[in-house]
């Protein structure tokens, strides 16, 4: 007899480190979580140091720290020219959490929430937890990823309460169109659903400037921006995210968040503050290291004749076809670990246009990225 | 129409921090929250810092830092001589989030809870998110706050899942005495039950050795031990705290951390290794002053006429009786605050026989307990 839950006792490993392919192979190459190698910029951790002294190492308001908010609304407003009151920005102890936050915020049991396909595979589990349903809308490689507008539509239905955009999208390195994003804002609108913006990726976008989901017209209304420093900043180990929504469901996820962890960590929401006042200097320092290793990347796998790829336009990873290699992703996976020491991973977890794919993170230096596609180059499958 | 959850859309503030009446006095003197007052020791910060640049700034393992799992194994079996397997740990980002956690992983829809009343408020709320009933076992400031076995017995239903026990318990400073955990103990054996052990006042035991509840005999199998930094160690504003429990809940308490915030902060994580290094130390300094508030604050409170106690053994908590003023709870909170510019929590928040009684959390330095004692002790009610 179990002490656990029973939605907890026959549950699969979701997308998480393999500790047990990191300690098999000496020289394995791991391009399969979505952390960065860099560290933290130093001037962030000496703010943070500085500010913890000084008595930041206390609990603080849960809504968040004051100063962060307004450093937060002003970059809002200085990036992307729109006011937000302070009543509808919560921080939040990394985006994970604030989407795990706003999906407890808005799900009675048995709502649908849309993911756009391929997706990170998070969501689902997420949604599950909270009782929702997760309703996937198939994007294809043929398409380059585009959103067909039937799709979405058929995907409607009076349950859905939710679609989940993420832009740029992991895991296939999508940006989407302002097409796109009008499609997604006029069927929230006729349908009254809401949008829970992950644009964890803002900053990786390769081509053209990052417009946010709550600027189309009439959107703020019915967004839910989820922002993290973890990518945008280098900062995946401090835990650091924040929410923009409407004040009713900001008050709705601050309930929700006092429950689960009163507040985010004092010491990350200093350094925070300084990250944002570094912004433009982050994104020239690092954010162009991982645009030449996406790019290189990309060259490398258009040289691999049993890859497909749709050139990437944000974020750090890459989503190439291996349907030519006769495997399933979870099999090509397998045999990339095993022959190539190269840990991807298979592209079956992000839903089911996602299978025949396999994720790759350029999350490791050129040099590594160099050997990983040399030996995946020379991997033969009857192709 | 509004677009949230409907469990959230007439929920009552819980116990947090009354920001508006921190604005409207310039001499209030805040005794109603439970943070510490004093900065984290500054090798603790140092220690953090220095690992920051050394790289501690990316995700780790989602199960926690191994250094600091290995530490806190180490400082277990040092300080309470039992042994404990790595696989049955897991760092969580806070006790709070740890306690949601626990939750989430062994509640079925309908399940009851029992919490012994007076309790944090914070556990109502959820056993309740997490589809759970909170079932109260009434203790009484007659008996000394001690548990009455048939009270606890009478509970226990056949929907009983567990006993949530907080020892030495907020609001009341009580510890518990061996023949109450040996009852506890009792109990759950019998009826099958697990334990949740929330021990984050361990160190703020101010008579006799601190027993955890999972070394007594039988209840490794059915205890999930939660502890944390932030009281210990005056570090709530990091926000990390830890787990120990069967191999089995650790397990679904891990799936379900990797989907809500995937990982304790990095940065917080080296900071508690370096914590528990120095933990005879930092009760020496720092516990030993909160000892000697909770001291004079009781000489204080037994020179009150309006005012009965039960003498504080734990916690930095304590916990008076205001029924001779002839006000409710919620009553006297609101004069102490407008005509003594004191801050108190009402008991009735933290469960039926907090009723009657007010919690002093002793957070403010021992010149501020007497400016604060000062101003309660010139209330006049008609006694």
């Amino acid at each position: 007899m179990s002490y656990v839950a029973k939605r907890f006792q026959h549950v699969q490993a979701g997308l998480t480190l393999d500790a047990d392919a990191l300690s098999r192979y000496t020289d394995l190459i791991d391009l399969s979580i979505g952390d960065t190698d860099f560290v933290t910029d130093s001037r962030i951790i000496e703010a943070a140091y500085r500010d913890a002294l000084g008595g930041a190492t206390r609990y603080g308001f849960p809504q968040g720290d004051p100063e962060l908010i307004y450093a937060i609304q002003t970059a809002w407003r200085e990036d992307f020219g729109q006011d937000v009151p302070k009543d509808e920005v919560i921080v939040t102890a990394s985006s994970c959490l604030g989407m795990y936050l706003a999906l407890t915020a808005i799900l009675d049991p048995g709502d649908e929430a849309l993911v756009i396909s391929p997706y990170f595979a998070l969501y689902k589990q997420q949604i599950e937890m909270n009782g929702g349903v997760c309703v996937e809308v198939p994007t294809y490689e043929a398409d380059g990823w585009s959103l067909r507008p039937e799709a979405l539509r058929a995907a409607v239905t009076p349950r859905t309460k939710a679609i989940i955009f993420n832009n740029p999208a992991n895991p296939t390195g999508k940006a989407f169109t302002m097409d796109d994003m009008r499609l997604i804002a006029d069927v929230a609108k006729e349908n009254d659903l809401l949008v829970l913006a992950d644009e964890i990726y803002t900053r990786y976008l390769y081509k053209g400037v990052f417009v946010p989901m709550r600027t189309l017209p009439g959107m703020e209304a019915r967004t839910v921006t989820l922002n993290s420093f973890s990518k945008n900043f280098m900062m995946t180990g401090w835990r650091v995210g924040f929410i923009i929504a409407p004040r009713e469901i900001v008050d709705a996820i601050g309930y929700a968040n006092g429950a689960m962890i009163y507040t985010a960590p004092s010491v990350s929401q200093r350094a925070a503050i300084r990250a944002l006042s570094l912004r433009e200097e982050i994104r020239e320092t690092y954010i162009t290291r991982y645009k030449n290793r996406v790019f290189y990347a990309t060259e490398r796998i258009n040289t691999i004749p049993y890859m497909t790829l749709v050139p990437p336009m944000g974020t750090f990873y890459l989503f190439p076809g291996i349907k030519k290699t006769g495997l399933s992703s979870a099999e090509f996976a397998k045999t990339a670990l095993e022959k190539a020491h190269v840990l991807v991973s298979p592209g079956g977890v992000f839903g089911k246009t996602g299978e025949g794919h396999v994720r790759i993170a350029c999350t490791a230096k050129t040099e590594q990225l160099k050997e990983a596609f040399d030996r995946l180059s020379a991997l033969k499958f009857g192709v």
